[in-house]
């Protein structure tokens, strides 16, 4: 596993270089990848798009590759409060390398003095590792013919359980991580991270925001949200702005729904639309869906479907169906898609943008 | 193997029968699926989608997945040059049941006297199936508060070549079929195929279409293609109108490029699109297009890139990116979708239907 790991940041690091080097032969002229409505638009370079210094780590920090996915997304999110995306242009973080962030991610020992996490401790009763993932976003506004670094975004995911081993190849164990806890532990990381940051020179004078991520458990089939995040000036972090976001999966289990929450019409609503498509084409295998909450209101939903088709007709026929039921039966007005698939490839696409009303659909074809 | 065969036969027969009881229940009243420009509806009886009789029987006729996908969805083409999309509602095929077909499908024996195909013949030398796969569709118009059966469409599979054993285990062996003999074994079978259909009380008076497509080697990264087909009303097969129909696949190996055919632009243009995608990222794993040709015109290409990606960002960067060059380095006026994707699952779409000028694109994210 480590030998692994040790290839793969390698093999990273030197295409970084080779790309840098490239970047490089082209003057100063830069191009940007061109945005669709409400996107970044992120940096070319010399023709190439300009990865991340620290690009890969976080997949290794993930067991669970929704918290991978949620964490990238979620934080974009919390960048466009503060950078909007019509003045700013995304670039993928420069500063911070991976050495830097693996060693940040660490436990602090002597070996490893800037570990965010605490030493050890005990072997049968170990302290949490409670800093899991850091990523940099890196905000630019053109400044004559170069672009010129604005701002900086970072976001820390902090672990919700600790699973770990007293004995090599013994049984894992879990430690829950309270909510409180998965703060204080942000709050610390987040201070340090934006003191070390100020240290550098290009660093002093731009905004930088910190995001706070709670991790969901492993097993979980939703990654965790974004609970917090402060933009600062300074080398304290001032003030924390709370921000309030449920990920969860739907059709809830009965013991969930029989709680009197004000998502219940909202698993009411995909329980009919399930029920609908379900009894249209009977041998579907599943259609599940994630649904996040913001402010305690449904703000998106990605639904998977399942299926056995045996044919392109009966594809392209459940398609326009699903279109319909989709505006009918689900809650308007926020985002959503769904994916058709089988086992083994994506058959169709059904989706509404953010904003629109009207549902949008692609079979899959082959000649 | 032929276990399995039967039991999925024997599944999906019985899933055909509770289908239709259900279906029973609900009176005479029909609805339909809703069709997006340019596609049919599909009928729904009794809330549930109308499966075909004969469902799933070519799944298992086609090694070559690319065969069943390019027959199905061509011989929906083929049918929209006869019944409009405006005036007549998609049916899979009620009157040829599983059953059918299969005996069709088989060599002609004293045991099975309607097989299509010629009797084995000697095991060293062995006379070819030719006929492969057939499909019905049906096209109805509504008629007071029912549909009514006003048109059928069948299409007939008609290998290229043969592939045997002359012992069992042994080695495999292949006999090529020329275009002459496909044609003439495609319109043998179209006349037999007629004749029967006709004999039946509530098919006497329907224009029958027949469609012949020959089918692609199974080691080919496209299906096959349809050649020609008839509108009849009578019980023999009136004028063939031939279709000139042509696969590739994209980028072409050297020695096709040096061809001087009127595809060569066309591949100059995706490698450009090819070459820029790869420069601005550099780690893709695969960039490949399907590509159709009608009439000596390229009208449609399906392309897959396989990516090596490691945040939500580089994919929504690249999907941007892609938009861009397809528009700028892409043939003009033909439908394009562009699925990019990892080992693992599909990342994003980019797409272009017929008749649009700009493309669309759907990230695929998740919480």
């Amino acid at each position: 596993m480590k030998a692994k790991k040790l290839l793969i940041v390698g093999t990273l690091l030197l295409s970084t270089i080779v790309l840098a080097s490239c970047g490089k032969s082209s003057s100063k002229g830069y191009s940007t990848t061109g945005s669709t409505g409400g996107t970044y638009q992120g940096v070319i370079k010399g023709g190439h798009y300009k990865t991340s210094k620290a690009r890969g780590v976080n997949i290794n920090q993930n067991n669970n590759q929704y918290n991978l996915k949620s964490f990238e997304s979620g934080l974009t999110d919390v960048s466009k409060r503060v950078f909007s995306t019509k003045n700013y242009i995304f670039q993928e973080g420069q500063y911070l390398s991976t050495d830097t962030i693996e060693s940040w991610l660490g436990r602090k020992t002597k070996s490893n003095p800037n570990g965010l996490n605490p030493t050890r401790g005990k072997k049968s009763d170990p302290n949490p590792e409670y800093i899991q993932q850091i990523e940099e976003q890196d905000y630019m506004t053109e400044s004559g013919s170069s672009l010129k670094l604005k701002g900086m975004t970072i976001g820390i995911g902090i672990n919700s359980e600790y699973n770990y081993h007293k004995k090599t190849d013994g049984p894992s164990y879990t430690k829950k991580i309270s909510d409180e806890e998965v703060q204080r532990q942000g709050k610390i990381a987040a201070d340090k991270v934006l003191k070390r940051l100020r240290q550098r020179k290009d660093l002093k004078n731009i905004p930088i925001v910190i995001a706070l991520y709670k991790q969901a458990p492993d097993d979980s089939l939703v990654g965790g949200t974004f609970f917090a995040y402060s933009k600062n000036s300074g080398s304290s972090v001032s003030t924390w702005h709370k921000l309030n976001y449920k990920n969860t999966v739907l059709p809830k289990a009965n013991a969930e729904t029989s709680q009197n929450s004000g998502s219940s019409t909202d698993n009411d609503s995909f329980s009919n639309f399930k029920s609908q498509i379900q009894n249209f084409f009977p041998n579907l295998s599943g259609v599940t869906a994630q649904a996040q909450y913001h402010n305690g209101s449904l703000s998106g939903m990605h639904i998977t479907i399942t299926t056995q088709f045996y044919s392109q007709s009966e594809i392209s026929s459940f398609t326009a169906y699903i279109a319909r039921a989709a505006k009918r039966y689900l809650p308007h007005g926020i985002p959503i898609d769904i994916k058709i698939q089988s086992d083994s490839e994506m058959q169709a696409v059904v989706y509404r943008n953010s904003g629109s009303d009207n549902f949008q659909s692609h079979v899959f074809n082959s000649y």
